[in-house]
């Protein structure tokens, strides 16, 4: 049995991690972490486990965790995470980061979207911890830097285009719009129900912090620079986001080619489902499944994605990804 | 035309009152006020009147006030409203007290439920604003308490009964369920989008604030104490109080009865409805209507009642008021 | 391994039956039936289904059925069940029944709130499945019938007063609200978003077809007649029931005792939770877990439960009650 | 007081234009029809207007609406719509159509998408209904085309662009996000609460009925022809559309310079707000309002814009138009 750690245990996203852990046949939780004030019984802490988990989240104690753990999820916010993450590897432990301290390797665009690095050292070995297009990286890694929920969905939706170098690389749209729940769980005047309840509205304009990480897979999966246009939404429910992907073909291609190129560059995969027709979030909420549907609209090509953006899109992905570091089957715990 | 004020109007109470008024043809807003913190253009504060109201918000200047208002909506909270009141009184304006310092005439009852009451004189003088049931003390009052959501819905749902002295005055179970926007607008983690969304629950088990108010309406109408057993609940929706009461009749009372009475009951009221099935929250919000079924179910008597609590519920019925007070039709800009 | 079964799976509770059982580790489907012109791959007929689950729905064989399989989750609406049932136990297997066919023990109350009834033979040994007040006779059963989802969430509310004889039994007021996937797949005005979103309304005044099923409850675990009046409402979300049950205690009891006799009452079992204060629908949302919240308030008792309809209220505990026929821990697949 | 007529009453387009005619202060209603099968008094067909209004809706009269209307709303379905309107015409009626009959010019295009058209020569006089960007041809007009929903949010977004010529003509993408009003009153399961509740996808890929509206408009302000990809969505709410339009600039402008051309086209409308940043579906949510913003991001141009689907997107613009050709104050029982 893997002994699995959660770091910043009392989020949505730590959540998450205990629900699929707890149904996991390799894996066992052992020890989970938050901030003082937000420690107590995982019941208490989550209703939803009220019966289901007699396990405690308590202060972070690094011996503790490194006689308990073989494996840390790190469910902590940007730049806390590279604070703490070191210090998880140096106790000997795999970590799986769900912040974005790990993804970006070109520092400049890091510290430009975010704040000054402080663990370059490590940002140089971690893998990006999206399997299905980077699966050899994460295989042996000690650090695996989780993606973010859009980039997961984006990316996920364009690749087969980028790999086989069918569309233009400077003209990539990509519309998305979340649920709720990728708020995290800090009560705000904009996610206040009263607000948030009947409303849709895009946010995030120009500046998303996601839109270097999908450049940069892009460009890692195209094997040249990709520009992207990203643009978000959240809209009134709690999980998944639907990407609506724009790009323009180098040479027209027929949605029989289409579907081929997806069907064929996705067929091992256990998670990606190529569709015939549009997705809808509601049939991947729950579930690591992310649903495709690509089609030829007037000569552009569009690409259409559902994940739910707790699951495939965060702590899905990162078991997804600690089966494979333990080279157990990639689904275990997850189907 | 009639110079109302708002105290108060960075609230869901306040923005509600201010919408009624817009469309008011003997009524204009000529004076807002909140904190400081909350002031600014009303566009600006509330993005639902972008293009459709100049006025700004201001802080309170009681000079300024006297002066450019004949009426104040106070939508304050408790407690903070009895300290303005008597400045409002003493400016000449007449006041409609959202707040529940002017509702509880027993002010044992007000500090057990509340706080040491401070102006227990004008307490004294203040009409209940709940015109289908105490109309003549609203006439000519200069001070009117408005009535909470729960308490106006509920007492809708059974005064024929109570008036009639009908049912027993010990067993009424009044249970309700409200949408969110009677928790107004500061964030919490209850009423966080993904905690309150496809969730239901009960609150206030034992103590709401509202019972006894409930209970005080009650003993008025029937002229002898009333026991009330209230049980309010919140659900994933942002308007409206669908209250169910259960009551136990002194004798039978076929459905035939029950409505002939509740019709003549309401006759010549012009927000309450009397139907011939079970009423829907969505059909009367928005307005200031009172959807009401009444029937007889195994010997007991079941009362439904619809209202939307933030009209009839709140700023609705305290435009109602101003009507009456100010002698105009009483449905002047509700209809 | 079991062979399971399901008649009827073309339905939300044939859906949630599969999802349940893909992750049963000692039960596997594999017969699945419906109506011809709702057949087809389970993941195309639900999308949630896609690459998950390779079975066909297909119209039902009852050859093929004696051969495949040893229980059928026999998920029809009541009348057609009847008709199938006597079928399905003469072919060897055993029925898990989710209509009201097998429940109500009185025929001519059955009949006067459904059909006629024409399989009494088979009603006399059908054992009622709710196993934390009737697992004794679950044991060993050829024949279960699954409780209505208002039943279970009631019934787990109020048995331990009942089973003590601590209430009057002529005054049980049981106050529900569900969410929308009660109603089933079928469309309706009713339930179309735009008039069910943003609403909440009572229906089945003094005559829903569970009540007489909650009392039949009752009074076998009160060991004499309890009548019960039930009133249920439908709010926006789309699964969960609460239960509030309004009972007048025979003497006085303190929130202690009350709470020890809960606690002691459901000690043993896994799915029921007696928690501290008020439950929420969302925390039950997805599992077989009953939260119940019970309390003294002026002198009556108050009762809150919360389940999932679908799982408690259906398909989960229809496969809590396969586990405890086949002798399996009654929690597999479950938790 | 002009004298309206509502031809086809008992749908959701009906239901608006009725409750902002009964608060139009020149307007009113005078004759209201439907399918037999749909007739009755308003009250009853719509819970909401319970006590507001005692109209009936009958079949439909010609002589009768002849003699009692000035003006028809006619919210018929394409096809239906054409088969009336001659003979509302020949009646001496000014007639403002809902449906899509009378928007596209090219009779061919209409036929591509829709039916083969029956009354071209009236086509030939129609007006198109969208007052800020047609409005000298709406004045005096005998039959007004009212514009889809969409066309009208994705035209108002992008209108000064195409007026100054000022972005690529054959790269407009626009991405749209609607509520569920949109689709009408009939159930389906698409529509069925717990299959749209949680759930937001696409539709009309590639072949959406209002892309070649959206176009013709485009093409009309630009003075030549544009090609518009558009993709629409439907999310969980009542009402609203968000549209995000994507274009490609002819040369670089600043925000500051989008921002005066936007002030600047719309200077003088009483229902465009050209905002400082993102729009939100619900402050449009019940008014005739729609808000745009628009913002350079790296070289393109994204435009928002938020509009109710039901008012500005239909009835409000139907009495939009109304007060035009009556030439009456445009807002009038708008604001």
């Amino acid at each position: 049995m893997i002994r699995v750690a959660i770091i910043g245990a009392s989020g949505y996203t730590g959540a998450e991690s205990i629900r699929i852990i707890l149904r996991h046949s390799e894996a066992e939780l052992t020890y989970l972490t938050a901030l003082p004030e937000e420690c107590g019984a995982v019941q208490d802490v989550f209703g939803q486990f009220k019966g289901r988990c007699a396990l405690q989240i308590e202060p972070l104690d690094l011996d503790k965790l490194a006689e308990l753990a073989d494996v840390a999820l790190c469910c902590l916010p940007h730049k806390v995470s590279m604070g703490f993450v070191p210090k998880l590897l140096d106790a000997g432990l795999k970590v799986i980061d769900f912040s974005a301290d790990y993804r970006i390797k070109d520092v400049a665009v890091y510290e430009k979207y975010y704040v000054k690095h402080t663990d370059t050292e490590n940002l140089k070995h971690a893998a990006f911890g999206l399997p299905e297009l980077f699966r050899e990286q994460i295989k042996g890694a000690k650090l695996v830097a989780n993606p973010g929920c859009y980039p997961t969905g984006a990316s996920l939706a364009i690749a087969p285009l980028l790999k086989e170098n069918l569309i233009e690389t400077e003209s990539v749209i990509v519309n998305a719009v979340t649920g709720t729940s990728g708020a995290g769980m800090n009560p705000s005047s904009k996610f206040h129900f009263p607000n948030m309840n009947e409303n849709l509205f895009p946010y995030g304009i120009g500046n998303h912090r996601h839109m270097p990480e999908i450049e940069q897979i892009a460009s890692d999966v195209a094997g040249k620079k990709v520009t992207v246009l990203f643009q978000p939404h959240v809209g009134p429910f709690d999980r998944g986001i639907l990407s609506t992907v724009y790009c323009q073909p180098k040479k027209n291609l027929s949605n029989e080619e289409l579907s081929k190129l997806y069907k064929d560059f996705y067929q091992d995969e256990s998670f990606v489902q190529v569709c015939r027709d549009a997705p809808a979030v509601k049939d991947v909420v729950g579930t690591n499944y992310c649903h495709i549907f690509v089609t030829n609209v007037k000569g552009r090509i569009v690409c259409f994605s559902a994940i739910d953006n707790l699951v495939k899109g965060a702590s899905g992905q990162a078991i997804q990804n600690m089966n494979i570091i333990f080279d157990l089957d990639e689904a275990l715990g997850l189907k």
